[in-house]
């Protein structure tokens, strides 16, 4: 662990910079909120004009400190916190953490004095600037001004949070509270001009305290340390859920100006959380829903899942939730029923069909205990799913109690839906280690998440390297199809055949050479879009081919001005399957993108990206797996598997072709400025895949 | 209004048969709570066993009964509650509630028993049986033994409620109590042996206190009288708003047909709601969120919302959400931005962006209404979400009070998020008139509600029907290729040229007279799936179709071990855009279906619905308008409409192919089984529609 995290987190004394007497104040609220959550170590409020804030004797400078704090909270104004930051460093104050605001996030002015901020810092580590501080639930201690700390008591648990905005550290520390979900770290990092995302998830990775980690995230600064995080918290068993906003592009724009740091692609994020295990939340409410799932510490295995209800409607509600996402809910099994019934819950109960309805006899502890125990024990069930109705109100201990003490006999999920407004229930449910939830969708969050986590494998240390291939003539600037395709084909992609021409009697002999039907095409780096200007004529023959050339070259010459002086004449590929294979880059960092083609699925937007991984060595190109894996996330690879009756196309070539298509966007790194092929074509299985057309521009 | 109904719904008298002096008891909680909350009518328990509850006589039988109640609460199980249900009848009761179970939700037994209930009820109404009862909060009056009811107070207000489920009531009636959102009435219909949605809809359009009608929904199991109820509910400008489960049962009844596979219940509903205006909330919660947004009676015009905050993170969260749905969040125009900046909200406020965060500034009342009034009265805003940050909590009445005295100054939504947990602010802003939301997807889903409430048309009276097709001479049973499309022809849906021929020679012929490419294919009202069994060439022309058609006669032998000996020869189709248009019926009528073709859209599930209208004079074929509305449901109608440089598809065509569809199902009714053009082929404007195959069974 980083020393000058841990000290930050669980400082023994704390400098409080700007303190007011006054509690009301937010600059007198750091200091009321230490003591009031029982701070055991010291603290040291400096300022000036005051002599004591309570029992505590102020103090008027950083040099008359009587000792050196582990941390100092910095609650000066931007245009003197650089000054007291640099005081703390001299004096060896291990982190201070800068609540003020008017940095980066306000522009120009506010980014240069962010960096005087980072130039006074030195090698003393600085939370913030622009943040609201952190609280460490583990050991009572509150550095920050949230008004959410008026609260009495932390529920204090398993659940580490790292938020990029300070007032959702607010929002999630209270509504956690309520709801009886226990945290025990929550770190606010906002502008993170120092310690970042990555440090805490590090640090939280061996936090004993904590065994999930919620985040809550604008931007990923630094893409390759948030990855090595991630990555070392799955090694060690804890799953991260990060919801991260920019999902559109206003939300994206928001978030800029919130924290003043250019976002990548949201689909790039996708693609990140899920390389390194990530499970993303797609609600806010998620962030708390999954987490606190995941803490309950059990393992869910497969996605079938017992309802057991005292009350029909909330029993359907769940079950037709989990249904939509894909979760089945079999009814009980013979000896399952048999062991149900043997319980006698009553002559309504409803035993054979799931949602499993014991009627309000499930309200007597001794029979829920039997049929809770005998659904956990089934073979048919992965998981079971708790349904409190208005009839259970009244006995809230004794439906905790009942639950809980099933819990040990199985580590199969057991969560609580709470049909009506019952917080109180809910929370107490929670502390007992049933996760509880007043929404379907919130179950079925937490449960797919579950899966999600259990079905993460970590990437293998992939050492095959591709083979490096001759590159040092390549020119600059948009290549020409003929020439991108060359590029393609060194790389390995194999290329549709084809031969470059000037004249109708090259065309020709170049279209009987081929043989069959062929395509022609004008070629020109300088014209993109080459249908659209009648530029593309398809099934020809050697008959044909060169009264056809002069007839695209007068309807070109007269769309487009430009007079074409070469053709690209192609073999003809038919009975494949069209996909468009491309490259990404941004802030994130570069990735590989495989898409469907063809209009339809454009109007889906059915792509998947994948990011390249860059170590000491510089970009690696993607596996095997990782290739087959982006086939299979298309809505559409039923296409390429079978569908309805067609081939099964040559997955194997198509594999071939992403990967070699990866190597070249990792040898080439920055110098590959675009590229893309826009149809690969995937023929019937053992017949390979060709590259029919692309785009490449090189730096 | 129906008197029987207003008598149950606010009933002067009340019998309560079965009731028991142990208010713990089920069967002792209906007077209980009566009394608890203020019944002022007459309270008459019926009790052999008992001779006071509490204050009240209780009364040995139902002939002892001193008056006829308006209405009786029927606690007894189901073995006896038929025996009491007839004697309120002959005592000329108007309603009974039946709360027994054990009906046709148990099966045959239970079936004959809610059989029995029916005759005995005679002409008195019945709401049940297995109800939970109904609560007219408006008047104060509980008639349920809903542990719900067990809260002091109400919450009354404009919405009234209508569930299908027992349990789900009391979920309602308790969170809603929880938000501050006011119900009129809540009704558990349940079985619906007698009353149903459709009464209760009806009679809550004209309820006077009710302003917007949520439903919880199983079943609709009398489509024409919910259909003519929420019509009516629309014209008397009262939204209706249903969640409905069942989603994930999709697909479940599978018909032989490829349309019937798409095509399953849960669409129905869609389309069912959507043609009559009801607004379907994708989740529970948006059940109690968007009727609560809809019950402050403010009017949202369009897609443009302001975002006011004193905190970064939560904003940025509600510009996203509200992004992802299409809702636009513009930064403040110039004269808004000047009013703003006028109100000298403090040196880090951010103005000229959206959210439009004021600081902590905006915590002082005045600043907080000069901020509101001023988005208000942008002409760049069609509403207002206001977040409320943690620092906001101090001082919930100012802040509600402020908002409130804007709400006058115009008849935009405003609406608040409540960023940390602080559910009595959002009950008293929601009281206030300002619904209040914990969820970002709430705001959504609300604003998203209220934009569909405002665009809604209800379905002009058309009664241009098509003219009677002469039908007489129609066979039963499947319909070959060529017979089916004789019948699309005969009803004016225009098919692909095409002749039946017999022989090789035959078959030149008809490709010569056809002239171009044909396509060749088997004909066979067996083989549905001619191209599985090499039953369907393309591309042939005269010369080779003589020897294509003796081949393929031999493939289909092997394959099928059937001598075909007939064969369809057609004009070949090419340039169009394929679709699906079909036909399905099921529980909730019949309705016509309209789908992209193609295996790529068919994985989208690119498909849409509209339901026939059955009048007095038997099912109505679609509007143009209502077939047009269909081609632009489709995600895929881009491909119609000119995306990327394609021609504009023959959309005129097409919707008169649709109308002429739905006139052949209309007129054909029950007689039509089974109805399917798969592929209708849309070609370039001005070149019209061709069915190039189809399906058809008749009765």
């Amino acid at each position: 662990m980083n020393e000058a995290i841990s000290r930050l987190l669980s400082p023994r004394s704390v400098a409080v910079i700007g303190a007011s007497a006054d509690p009301k104040k937010t600059t007198g609220r750091p200091v009321a909120y230490l003591q009031k959550h029982g701070f055991a170590g010291r603290i040291m409020p400096v300022n000036p004009k005051v002599e004591r804030i309570g029992e505590l004797q102020c103090y008027p400078d950083i040099a008359s400190l009587p000792e050196v704090p582990d941390v100092a909270v910095v609650l000066l104004g931007a245009e003197r916190a650089h000054m007291a930051v640099k005081e703390l460093s001299q004096r060896g104050c291990a982190a201070a953490i800068v609540l003020a605001s008017g940095y980066t996030e306000t522009g120009e002015e506010g980014a240069r004095r962010q960096q005087q901020l980072v130039e006074a810092a030195g090698a003393m580590r600085i939370l913030g600037p622009n943040t609201i501080g952190l609280v460490n639930l583990t050991d009572n201690i509150v550095l920050s001004p949230s008004g959410a700390l008026e609260m009495d008591e932390f529920q204090a648990g398993g659940i580490g949070v790292v938020s990029q905005s300070g007032g959702i550290l607010g929002s999630l520390l209270s509504r956690a509270a309520a709801r009886g979900i226990g945290l025990s770290k929550l770190i606010s990092t906002s502008n993170e001009v120092d310690l970042e995302l990555a440090d805490f998830i590090d640090h939280l990775a061996e936090d004993p305290a904590t065994q999930v980690i919620a985040l809550y995230v604008e931007t990923v600064r630094n893409p390759a340390r948030f990855r090595a995080a991630c990555l070392k918290a799955a090694r060690m068993g804890k799953p991260v859920v990060a919801f991260k906003i920019g999902r559109s592009e206003a939300g994206a724009k928001a978030a800029v100006s919130h924290t003043g740091a250019m976002a990548g692609a949201d689909s790039m994020y996708d693609a990140l959380f899920r390389q390194v295990g990530v499970i993303r939340a797609q609600s806010f409410s998620d962030l708390l829903d999954i987490p606190a799932a995941l803490a309950a510490g059990r393992k869910l295995r497969g996605a079938r899942v017992a309802i057991l209800t005292s009350t029909g409607g909330a029993g359907t509600l769940v079950s037709d939730d989990l249904g939509v996402a894909g979760f089945d809910t079999p009814a009980p099994d013979a000896d399952t029923a048999d062991a149900l019934r043997a319980l006698q819950t009553g002559s309504e109960a409803v035993l054979d069909r799931n949602p499993i309805d014991v009627t309000l006899a499930g309200l007597r502890p001794d029979l829920l205990r039997g049929a809770i125990n005998a659904l956990l024990a089934s073979p048919s069930y992965d998981a079971l799913v708790i349904i409190v109705g208005s009839s259970s109100l009244a006995m809230p201990e004794l439906l905790a109690g009942a639950i809980q003490e099933c819990l040990p006999n199985s580590d199969k999920p057991v969560m609580a839906y709470v049909s009506p407004h019952a917080p109180e229930v809910g929370a107490l449910l929670t502390r007992r280690g049933v996760p509880a939830f007043t929404a379907a969708e919130s179950c079925t969050a937490a449960l797919a998440g579950m899966l999600r986590v259990q079905r993460f494998v970590a990437p293998a240390q992939d050492d095959s390297a591709l083979p490096l291939v001759e590159a040092g003539d390549l020119p600059s600037g948009s290549l020409d199809e003929a020439q991108a395709k060359q590029l393609f084909s060194r790389f390995g992609v194999p290329c549709a055949a084809e031969r470059v021409v000037a004249s109708p009697a090259k065309a020709e002999a170049a279209a009987r050479e081929l043989g069959g039907r062929v395509v022609l095409k004008i070629l020109s780096s300088q014209i993109t879009h080459k249908s659209d200007v009648g530029g593309v004529a398809v099934g020809l023959t050697a008959d044909t081919i060169g009264e056809r050339i002069g007839r695209m070259a007068s309807e070109v010459k007269s769309r487009t001005g430009t007079d074409v002086q070469r053709f690209l004449v192609q073999e003809m590929v038919a009975g494949g399957t069209e996909l468009i294979l491309g490259m990404h880059r941004d802030a994130l960092g570069t990735a590989i993108l495989l898409g469907m083609g063809g209009v339809t699925a454009e109007l889906f937007k059915d792509t998947t990206m994948r990011l390249l991984v860059q170590d000491a060595q510089g970009l690696k190109p993607l596996s095997r797996a990782e290739a087959l894996s982006m086939a299979q996330d298309l809505k559409t690879w039923p296409l390429l598997d079978g569908f309805r009756g067609r081939p099964k196309a040559d997955v194997e070539a198509l594999v071939d072709a992403i990967v070699a298509f990866s190597g070249m966007a990792a040898q080439l790194g920055e110098r590959l400025v675009e590229a893309e092929i826009n149809p690969v074509f995937v023929l019937p299985q053992g017949q390979g895949a060709r590259a029919a057309d692309g785009v490449v521009v090189l730096a």
